[in-house]
């Protein structure tokens, strides 16, 4: 085993990345638009200001600036927590016995313990410098609620978090954390709001959603002066901010020599895969470089291996824009044993429209098997992984198990975004062996699709 | 503000220590001997094998090697978390505007969540070195029980950890990150051992303590064939393990060109005390730098500002050894809403003879004091720091602060032992207003004193 390349390799402040990479710009064919869905016609980025702050419209829009400058107050930010280890898995290697080299890029030590940070820090301050007196968003596992929290009280905007209440219930502690950082924290569906009103009457025992709570938080923030609202995956802002993972691990593994034969990352809304690729995609794009890139996926949601390419609502409650992207439908819920992230109907409009062209593949898992992949990454790599980062975890073993049969010293990296502290239950169900795996049939996603709307594009 | 300095220094991986640094080499006067309870005479080396492994009983009392080569194993585990960032906290600066410069060690970012990984990986490779077949432990708020789970689970030996029984219920996720890593975890006190049995029946309600756990796991190693008790803080040999961290923030210092005036860390039995000072010790006794040492202890558990420096048993039931030490007496107990670890009624011995020969300082906080203190650091550090973590912030705060009053420039180390996630019930009760701070009366901690052993050395 040589020993040339460090167990842990951390860029220097300088060579951190200073513009985000717009994989847009290099995209030969773009993502279908937003389309207002009172008109059905696509949004323009005005149509966008009452959701959100100006300059993230605009990004959201910007489908040709190909690089981006980070300002300075959110390089600055980004210091204090980046640059992430890329880690070289070297006991995972060796437990595997496998010719494949193993490499991690680690978004998980920062205190909302995700990659979700990066964003959350972009999207604070944008609204910070916009004047913008208040924020709200919607948190499911609570990394992104989390995140935000540590953003605004780091910049002063107050925020409303409206949290799916089931994990409010169930994970008293990440709220603990969000209420250290100064954020109000509301269990949704709740009587603040029109929606929340309204699904609560309809089904007066649900346990919430995060497609609901998304239609909460976009109500109260259209309906307060001086508020936005801002969203942790599946825009195309945020997998722009997130190219900042993608960035550092490319140049680290330049600065080591190495570059990547297959990219594996969790999908959920997209945002820690779309970054975590963004630059490798570009030279599969551009440079017609011969790599492979696999999304992995809980087999309770599996949007992109089950889901259809059509348009559809990003809330519950119908009230955003309908984007064209991989869906199990707006009102789809994963199974109330589903463990972590990973829950939400749609897919990040981006990696829906690259997949749909061949460019990545999926894969799912039930997630007894992630939990197994879990357990032995924390045994020999010591980092107790969050249950949406097992899923990369599950599908890069996969990768080098298939190595170890051809004998291929094929290399591999993968997104391991977060740690799974506040996991803990989900983590003794499976040490308990009550932990259920739940495939939904055709006939339950047929239900979903049923209610797709109708948009002939 | 230069940024000459980064935010976050990491040593490379040829940089970081390959010897640990045994302070007592170094010390003019020696810590008073470990004494046999029964013959009241000074321990010998072989004297300790029942209890310890070999080498770590060699460790423990070996004062005379300066320099103890880490062994491969070791540096190889420790490359898998480890170099530890030296992270320059410009933002907490800015935010008390102070002239003062300062820096912390963070040892947070591991699954252990803490500094404690350094020692029990020691202790559990040179247990399975020796052939050993199980450990035993005791862990009060968790931090070691889980750093010795991972480190059993690397090295693939068994471990029964005794959880203080108040710990147990409260914090079940510390619980199940242990079971992750393969550990027993038993509440203390239990109907597993004598002393178990005797402290319940004695007591039947008693929530336990970290003095009755340690005479549990003692009694469990010591009844046990091929099994062998560790612990994560107080003795010699966990100081030795722990000057990783001291030596790591030196050399880093050096590279910067920085050399700390101040040196603070919080106490409990010392380990990350002991740890962190040693390097900085060692230059103010043998090239008589001009350094303090300051030491940051809750007032609810004032071992070094209220104790007597005295003989005591290590443990409640009185089986270990007894050791000259600052102590509240071995029945000590803190009250019931003191949050997090430092709770012990002792303290390391060595760090104890420094103390009492004017070599260090130490102050005592109020638990809502160092929760604010808390609180303001994560907001603009962005680290969510673990309660005992936390003394050391409130400890340099009050120095910087010293410092704008004055103007005087100095530079600041402390050490950020660890991260507060399992902590949430503490920070929701100082969010909510009901943490109450507790400090013992002079009449409460005579009862401790009173029944120490009376021993004329």
């Amino acid at each position: 085993m040589s020993k040339k390349i460090p167990y842990r390799f951390y860029l220097s402040e300088d060579q951190m990345p200073k513009q985000w990479y717009n994989l847009r710009a290099d995209m030969k064919e773009q993502p279908d638009p937003l389309l207002n869905p009172a008109t059905l016609q696509p949004l323009k980025e005005e149509d966008l200001y009452p959701i959100f702050c100006k300059e993230l419209a605009h990004q959201e829009m910007d489908s040709e600036t190909r690089y981006i400058d980070i300002p300075e107050e959110i390089q600055e930010m980004y210091k204090i927590y980046r640059p992430s280890p890329l880690i070289r898995a070297y006991n995972l290697e060796k437990e595997l016995d496998t010719p494949a080299k193993i490499y991690y890029k680690f978004e998980g030590n920062n205190t909302s313990g995700s990659h979700k940070l990066n964003s959350a820090i972009a999207q604070a301050y944008y609204a910070k410098k916009q004047g913008l007196t208040s924020l709200t968003t919607e948190t499911g596992a609570g990394q992104w609620g989390t995140a935000l929290s540590e953003a605004c009280a780091y910049f002063g905007i107050p925020l409303t978090v409206y949290m799916v209440k089931c994990s409010y219930e169930q994970k008293p502690f990440r709220k603990a954390v969000m209420q250290t950082f100064d954020a109000d924290v509301i269990p949704s569906p709740s009587d603040t709001t029109v929606v929340g009103r309204k699904i609560l009457a309809e089904n007066p025992g649900t346990t919430g959603s995060l497609g609901c709570a998304i239609s909460e938080a976009v109500e109260k923030a259209t309906t307060t002066e001086g508020c936005r609202y801002v969203l942790g995956s599946v825009l195309n802002q945020v997998l722009l901010h997130q190219s900042v993972i993608g960035l550092e691990a490319k140049t680290a593994m330049e600065l080591l020599e190495e570059y990547p034969d297959v990219v594996v990352g969790c999908a959920g809304g997209g945002s820690n895969l779309g970054g975590l690729i963004a630059p490798f995609m570009r030279d599969k794009i551009v440079d017609n470089k011969n790599i492979r890139i696999v999304a992995v996926e809980p087999a309770s949601c599996p949007s992109f291996t089950r889901g259809k390419y059509a348009y559809d609502f990003c809330d519950t409650g119908m009230v955003t824009p309908m984007a064209k992207m991989y869906t199990l439908g707006s009102g789809f819920i994963p199974s109330a044993n589903h463990a972590g992230g990973l829950r939400y109907h749609g897919m990040s409009p981006i990696l829906s429209k690259l997949y749909h062209d061949g460019l990545m593949e999926a894969v799912s898992y039930e997630q007894t098997k992630v939990f197994e992949a879990a357990k032995l990454f924390a045994r020999v790599e010591t980092i107790l992984p969050a249950p949406e980062s097992s899923h990369a975890i599950k599908g890069a073993i996969d990768e080098a198990l298939k190595c170890k049969e051809t004998g291929e010293e094929k290399t591999i990296l993968f997104g391991l975004t977060g740690t799974g502290y506040f996991d803990m239950t989900a983590y003794s169900a499976f040490h308990d062996g009550t932990m259920i795996d739940y495939i939904p049939t055709d006939e339950d996603l047929q239900k979903g699709f049923d209610k797709l709307p109708k948009i002939d594009r």
